[in-house]
């Protein structure tokens, strides 16, 4: 795998994924024998609503940057393909030229899981790839639900991809994505439209002033792109890579990944919790009836929570 | 209480706030014997950066409605006081003439402790001014911190103020705040600021457009107030009064209340499963070890977790 091996890697991620016992050790010994080698790409989120042409910039960009040398993986989070109309990357024929590419690997998503499951997943996988030697790791993920703050936690930076006439299709976003972004491309930027993406640049550009960064230190711009003519990848990637030695020389780089490790150790440790709790059908049966009472104005909460854990009411 | 004397109310907010068993105990009675006579007010969060001028909006727009015959209670949400300077209903010297009203009563901050316990206790002294027969309650919170969100979480609409120059003001402000807000007063409109306040608002108005709404069917939206001259202060209780019912009408005030008291449940279970774990020193050393290892890359995340929940590693 560390020689650059695609099976063997793809190997690795379906023992990472696997849920048999045996196998999650094996996986986690291997995991931990690879972590002095991981940490070395640039992660990148990518997001954007249905229809923002996700797969096709993931294409063309990704392309470009094997033809420069560059390897590069592609995860894809969609814990909700169901609604979401199944996951972009179970599509691989729209990423024909891409995995063609020696330099590409290209990873559809898990199978459904719960979301902590899979995102563990990705974040596993995703050293893995780093493992293996890939410099750049572009994650896309759906521009619904709460995947985009999970894949927000895990990345470098955040890309937000949207179409002309900003702010109606915003409608069918997370709230707060904007300010989750690093940098928003205005897709689809080619023939006519060529005129109306600039223009919804610019709105994305005075809005993006009014919010807070993403990053500390970076002020989160827009540009556009056509994956279609291939216009504006170039200028994605001098993008990227200025963010990079930006963020790097104030050390955030460094800083932010430990918050990330952190952050995820102790998410894990509280829906580990969390899940020991409520996995009991008699207890899920009490916290339903006395979430019933309360909601009926028969009990405080306090009194609803201290049912639960054995403290007296009275 | 119920008959309206305020030193009544004063003392049983004095005992919900009590950390002492037997009070606690009582207080939980007493909340639940009232219950049936909460829920009657339109519930008002209001936030803004140090300086906005929050004291003096409370204090103008609760003595205007006290003046209209309205029951008006100020609550303050302050878990960093040592962080913003100090509670700002601490000094109460400046809302002279709304503690002189009849029909006023304001309750300075409880004392610091856990963020969840000042919370709990707010959300609790709340239900006990509506069942003293208050219609308005105006919690205040600073513009800082993570308080805002908890606050959100209690309120009916979410009044979010500001000065002056939008944007730069905003820098010090929470990430996502505007997002939170039902509506955005541009203070201190009065004198030469009249214009650029004006100017303000529009940019406002702008941007929210392109923001998801904080509640579902309702367009957030801007004034300009002084409250110094007194002046859109009945603008600001229009507004809210068409917000009321409007929401009302959509059916999602019982809903978003509903939902609120169910999160509040929630939070506090999880609250509790985090603190008992955390609640033990070495257990406490164990995840600060275990951290570090994780953050020097000797244990993959999953690794750390099992050791804590005594899973095999290998």
């Amino acid at each position: 795998m560390r020689a650059g091996n695609r099976t063997s890697l793809a190997k690795a991620i379906t023992l990472i994924e696997s849920s048999n016992n045996a196998h999650k050790e094996e996986a986690q010994k291997l995991l931990q024998e690879l972590l002095p080698f991981t940490g070395n790409s640039i992660r990148i989120g990518i997001t954007g609503v249905p229809g923002a042409g996700k797969s096709s910039f993931i294409e063309a960009f990704g392309t470009m940057l094997c033809k420069m040398g560059k390897r590069v993986a592609v995860l894809a989070i969609d814990p909700s393909s169901s609604l979401s109309g199944g996951s972009i990357l179970g599509d691989k024929t729209r990423m024909e030229e891409l995995v063609r590419q020696e330099n590409a690997f290209v990873r559809p998503s898990p199978s459904a899981g719960t979301l902590g499951g899979v995102h563990k997943k990705s974040r596993e996988t995703m050293l893995l790839c780093e493992a293996a030697g890939y410099d750049v790791i572009l994650i896309e993920t759906v521009g619904v639900g709460q995947s985009e703050t999970y894949v927000r936690g895990m990345v470098d930076f955040f890309l937000l991809l949207v179409l002309t006439g900003a702010g109606d299709e915003l409608q069918g976003m997370k709230k707060g994505i904007m300010e989750l972004a690093d940098g928003i491309i205005v897709h689809k930027a080619d023939g006519d439209n060529v005129r109306p993406a600039r223009r919804t640049m610019q709105e994305y550009k005075q809005i993006l002033h009014f919010l807070q960064p993403s990053t500390p230190g970076w002020l989160s711009t827009s540009l556009t792109v056509s994956s279609l003519e291939k216009k504006g990848l170039d200028i994605v990637w001098d993008m990227l890579m200025e963010f990079e030695q930006t963020i790097k020389q104030s050390n955030y780089w460094t800083t932010r990944r430990h918050e990330q490790t952190r952050d995820w150790f102790h998410t894990m440790i509280t829906d580990h919790l969390i899940d020991s709790f409520y996995n009991n059908p008699e207890r899920k049966k009490q916290v339903r009836s006395l979430e019933e009472e309360i909601l009926h104005g028969q009990l405080t909460v306090t009194q609803g929570v201290n049912a639960l854990f054995g403290e007296k009411n009275e």
